[in-house]
């Protein structure tokens, strides 16, 4: 027998999440069943599933199902997207929440329109220069505007958001096509790494992301969090500022303060529709 | 202000719609709103919009909206989408219905299970030897297991199914990606062409369809259509019999009458989730 359960779709500047709300069953969904939900062809279509679940810590604790059935520990435009649909479906305007993630409790506070949620500023935690997944887990020295062995010519800042991060400053967007896989696979980054090809403009970067996996993408948090701290780290824009990213999605708010300790991510979520699905029993 | 409007997502073998049923208003909705539907990351996601309308000549009269906002005249795929939406919320279990469409006034025939409509039956017009959009629309000469101009060893059959197919029997299934482009584009179809790249098994065809415009996809109704009345006029297959045609997206029935006046094809359809949408005002 089918179960039929409520899905709510929702993006972020183009990536988009199907939400499911288990905060009553408590039962988080499987591989399988998020690999059909984001099927764009034969099920609901989507970059990721977002299960909410029971949380003592926050208003739920958010998993973030892939759509190859793996589970992220964290995204920034998927929280977005959640706390949209916590704050306008719990009832009033909350001021701030509490959202329990594989990153641990993040504090995030939306913006609101006539429509509810609008924009919601979220925590990203810290940007990390020193770490095992960037090329001074090896050496203990930072990677700041250095010289990228093998690409004479070409200085990046590896930075940590968790993820492995390349921020290229002062580079043609049009080349990440081009230069993008092979930096993605630089044998200095034991994990892999995202490439970010960057444009500082008096106001704000124009950020064009190599994301590593998936290659080029409308819009990436951890890649915007990364860019703006290696242009405050270069004093080419201020610490402690709201500082304007554009993505090809669209644009996103960075705020990085001076010691990195939380980097702060204002950005949109969008609610697209509501419906209504039929799953396998038990899932 | 937004109006709310209900959705139905369907898909036949991967072929994925949005059922919208404007018998009420009949209104039919323009061509931003499809764009918008069909977006599979800030919209619904689906390769085109079924608009019902009221119809005195059938059920309904269906409009095949394309994701890039154009009509399409017919498709199979989406027919059997529509057949299924159409009889499981009318209430029993009707034999046959009508359905207008861009090719006229078609009957379709559904078969049954638990959860309703299972399987389609759909007419899908003549399958037609001579025609303008063909070789033979030159010659007047059907062009049948004929050397295809300047690529010695190949043979084909050119069909019209109101769009132009070029099939090609015992053809490796493999050859579709390289030969494909340059066959599209074979200066004897004035309209370029779809391309059928065809294994003759003991119980029906599995076929690789190169569609004009769109390369490889997952299943093309008169794609399946066209192989099997080639195999039929080659006296490979029986006329008057229902036909296994196995494509990457799965099996569809092809029956070819003798006289090649009215091809049926019958598939699955799949009902994925019903959903509510909030559309700008006077969408």
């Amino acid at each position: 027998m089918a179960e039929r359960e409520r899905i709510f779709k929702y993006h972020g500047l183009g990536n988009d999440f199907v939400v499911l709300d288990r905060r009553q069953s408590g039962v988080d969904i499987d591989a399988e069943t998020s690999r059909w939900m984001c099927d764009r062809r034969r099920g609901i279509g989507a970059d990721g599933v977002l299960a909410l679940l029971p949380s003592t810590a926050g208003l739920a604790r958010m998993v973030v199902h892939n759509s190859d059935g793996s589970i992220a520990e964290m995204c920034g435009n998927g929280l977005r997207c959640a706390v949209k649909y916590l704050v306008d479906h719990a009832g009033g305007r909350p001021e701030r929440i509490l959202v329990e993630t594989g990153a641990g409790v993040l504090a995030c506070v939306p913006t609101y329109d006539a429509h509810g949620a609008a924009e919601v500023d979220v925590s990203m935690g810290p940007a990390r220069l020193v770490a095992s997944n960037l090329p001074s887990g090896a050496t203990g020295q930072p990677f700041l505007q250095a010289s990228v062995p093998g690409h004479s010519g070409l200085h990046g800042t590896a930075v940590s958001m968790g993820n492995p991060h390349l921020v290229l400053l002062d580079r043609p967007l049009d080349e990440a096509e081009r230069l993008g896989p092979t930096l993605e696979r630089h044998p200095s980054f034991p994990d892999r790494t995202n490439v970010e090809f960057v444009r500082v403009d008096p106001d704000g970067l124009t950020v064009v992301v190599w994301e590593r996996g998936c290659g080029l993408t409308q819009a990436c948090g951890t890649g915007a969090c990364a860019s703006a701290t290696a242009a405050v780290l270069a004093k080419r824009l201020p610490a402690d500022a709201w500082l304007r990213v554009t993505l090809p999605g669209g644009d996103l708010q960075i705020r990085v303060p001076a010691d990195l300790s939380d980097i702060r991510l204002r950005g949109p979520a969008t609610f697209v529709f509501e419906g209504v699905v039929a799953l396998p029993a038990g899932r």
